[in-house]
């Protein structure tokens, strides 16, 4: 079978690769569709060179088909439609014992710390499939992870109904984040300083700013000097976070979901001032997964304005140069079937 | 009567004041006790000229007896023992409207924005009033506001029966926290670098460490490797915060309790990748004062290691030397009769 590969040095390279027996527990899958995200371009660039082993096999968001299954496997057959949960936990560290197993401290994330799914077969525990609603199709179910993030994001803001959320940073997640919360109930403005990233949040539906405007005032207007009640941190720059951070009413509360490398400076007597709460969120827990296949059975999330375009395996580091260009939302490699 | 006033450059003076009649559901009180903190020193540095109107009558921890009531006042008589909960606020503003009254955005800060206990005899709105248990006595009853504090700081923690938690500052809210956290049944260490605040923190049963040592290896020992469920920072210093991010478990919580006029950097890689909480805690509300009371009535707060000095009105301007000084904890003034 064929396999994608980060070679290093900002290769990927498609070549051939054995096909096992899914071992005790684990689940053969038939990869369907693989998306790639801004992790995926942080390890092309070399920055987890220390996290992944050479020659890695990416790809951790993705939809696909059972084909066979291993010892003791009982609840899926070959066929069934599903995605992968890519988090293998330890079950014994002191998250894991706390409940929090999605940020086990010795967690092995699929795709990143393990073989993931830019490969024509995968084969995984049983334990990570979830399966796929009957009519959503595996393009559309290869979305499941990025969705999974954000109704993650949006259930640790604790974001209800009638309220008003500000999302910092309008790709990929930033417009997810914007969809769930819309679906939520809530009344939500994007702020991105890209005016075609702009251009496409508009058409799917969702209300933006440029930040370049005074994004101050639009807030103040917007919630009649209150402030917003949530907002979320998708920048992963300081302006994001200052932003962010001063757009909140009293006991208003902020997602943390960009990652930042380098520590910001946060206005801390803001947060004193206000009572804020910042929540810091990452990655997802199974219930999110299965949010997420809902909301994207009943087309609450934009898919035609997320997926920019679809290559094949053949040509998986095309998926990479285009993200890079920074006009694509979110490209998918289609993988199967076993060739 | 007499009042003591912050004349401007850093000057206390003890003068004379007129005593005017209790308003419409006002309650005068004769001042018992009032305890100097560490934001009347900053009001005596001037750093906060722009907020109060000189000559200002400071003072906001205080604990006194109703002298007389005003027009519509039913539920107070001359000779009972209260305590003010020295928050004036707006009823119309975005936080009062959503129940958040005691960070309203037009708040008036009695002893602050307006004249505060000082005085032989004081005017306030019977609003702010809460009654002091019978057996408690005046002296220890004004402790009430910053045992507040620390009760307000606890509870927006959410920390819990059984759960570990690190006070990042030893100073008189510091150690208030940590009794508060103790009588909630959590195991408490405090961090702070002063021999002398160790040594009287040690002396009140309270276990404390010295962060020149390890501090990170001690939290380690201690937790097991899972680091802390909670940690306060009251320290307003840069090594604080890292020192209180850097404690926290999985999805720990960090209380923001300290004012930081300068934002501090953070390590928000830390709060993504643990699901870290921060919460900004200001002043309290009326339910943290009834706890308060009720704490220090049942003996659960040291306040033999807290009170280390008590000086005549008169001698007002020496309560703010000896803070200054930088050894005492809480030094309280005593302020009536009516002279």
């Amino acid at each position: 079978m064929k396999a994608a590969r980060y070679e290093g040095q900002g290769r990927i390279g498609v070549g051939d690769a054995d096909v096992c027996p899914p071992a005790f527990e684990e689940v053969q899958l038939e990869v369907a569709y693989v998306g790639i995200c801004g992790t995926d371009l942080h390890i092309l660039d070399g920055d987890m060179d220390a996290r992944v082993n050479l020659p890695a096999i990416l790809g951790h968001e993705m939809s696909g088909k059972v084909v066979a299954v291993g010892a003791n496997v009982r609840d899926w057959k070959p066929g069934d439609e599903v995605v992968v949960v890519p988090l293998d936990w330890c079950g014994a560290c002191p998250a894991c014992l706390r409940g929090f197993s999605h940020i086990c401290y010795r967690l092995n994330f699929m795709g990143i710390d393990s073989p993931g799914a830019l490969q024509n077969v995968w084969n995984v525990p049983q334990r990570t499939l979830v399966r796929v609603p009957t009519d959503l199709g595996l393009m559309r179910a290869a979305l499941a992870e990025p969705t999974a993030v954000a109704v993650h994001d949006v259930r640790r803001s604790e974001l209800r109904a009638g309220q008003k959320a500000l999302v910092v940073g309008g790709g990929p997640i930033g417009l997810l984040i914007a969809s769930v919360a819309t679906a939520v109930g809530a009344d939500v403005l994007v702020s991105e300083p890209n005016g075609q990233r702009r251009q496409l949040i508009d058409q799917a539906g969702l209300r933006t700013v440029d930040p370049a405007d005074d994004l101050a005032v639009a807030i103040d207007e917007w919630t009649g000097g209150a402030g917003v009640d949530v907002s979320f941190e998708v920048s992963g720059s300081q302006a994001g976070v200052d932003a962010a951070v001063a757009s909140l009413a009293a006991r208003g509360r902020l997602a943390l979901v960009a990652i930042h490398s380098r520590p910001p400076t946060v206005d801390f007597f803001r947060f004193f001032w206000r009572e804020l709460t910042l929540v810091g969120a990452r990655v997802y827990e199974r219930v999110d997964f299965e949010e997420a296949l809902q909301l994207l059975e009943r087309g609450a999330i934009p898919t035609n304005a997320l997926i920019t375009d679809v290559v094949p395996l053949s040509d998986a580091s095309a998926a990479f140069a285009q993200l890079r260009a920074g006009q694509a939302m979110k490209v998918l490699v289609e993988c199967g079937p076993l060739t």
